[in-house]
């Protein structure tokens, strides 16, 4: 069950140079900046209603963001629905043949996570989250 | 002042490949599909808490999201908040140098809206709405 779209991930090469769209120009605010060693990732957490924007700033070279910067450019990454059960989802979208990038949930910033693989979502990367109650 | 993310667009090359990993997958509901002929877009609403996600097919070659798959293929389009007051908001982001795509808001299908310049976004288009009373 989504219960809400919780984020969604922005790659950029620098927080300091994309963030003052959001907060100087549309007049959202940040929440707070942190560094997510596990992900290669800084990131800068700009909520708007119920959801988080993102900012991912990738930390070195060889992280994933920096890939998808380098290939794509700065831009929309991916969008992370909220699910009550994370195992029961990956239990479902596995019984229905919907590939994803790891075989179990792990342990993200946030919460448990899985990826569906992008070309299941036609170009888009869709996260999962389970929340801690 | 942002309400919320009112949508966020993602282009696709035909809604009836993309639609399925967001119902039969995550298990979100089709809302609507509506032809916007001003915008040359087919377009799938899948609400997702309050947001929704908006599935974008090009009605023909020439319209901005065929141009999209074309350069970036299939994926996250754009962003949009709502606003409560989009001539204040459109006054407020020229007073700020924020270069934005029109020059005054123009209807859309769902309001009155108004894009900000990928370029000011850092490869983002942001999308601004304010929807009828």
């Amino acid at each position: 069950m989504i219960k809400k779209i919780d984020h969604i991930g922005v790659a950029v090469k620098k927080i300091e140079d994309a963030l003052p769209v959001y907060t100087d120009g549309i007049g959202l605010a940040l929440e707070r900046v942190t560094e997510v060693g596990s992900e290669g990732v800084k990131v800068a957490f700009v909520p708007a209603g119920e959801t988080l924007i993102e900012l991912l700033e990738p930390t070195g070279p060889s992280t994933a963001v920096a890939g998808f910067l380098e290939k794509r450019g700065e831009g929309l990454h991916h969008i992370c629905f909220e699910v009550d059960d994370i195992d029961a989802t990956i239990a479902d979208l596995k019984g229905k043949g919907v590939p994803l990038l790891s075989n179990e949930a792990r342990q993200g910033a946030d919460g448990r996570i899985v990826f569906i693989h992008p070309k299941a979502g036609h170009g888009v990367l869709i996260e999962l989250l389970e929340k801690p109650r």
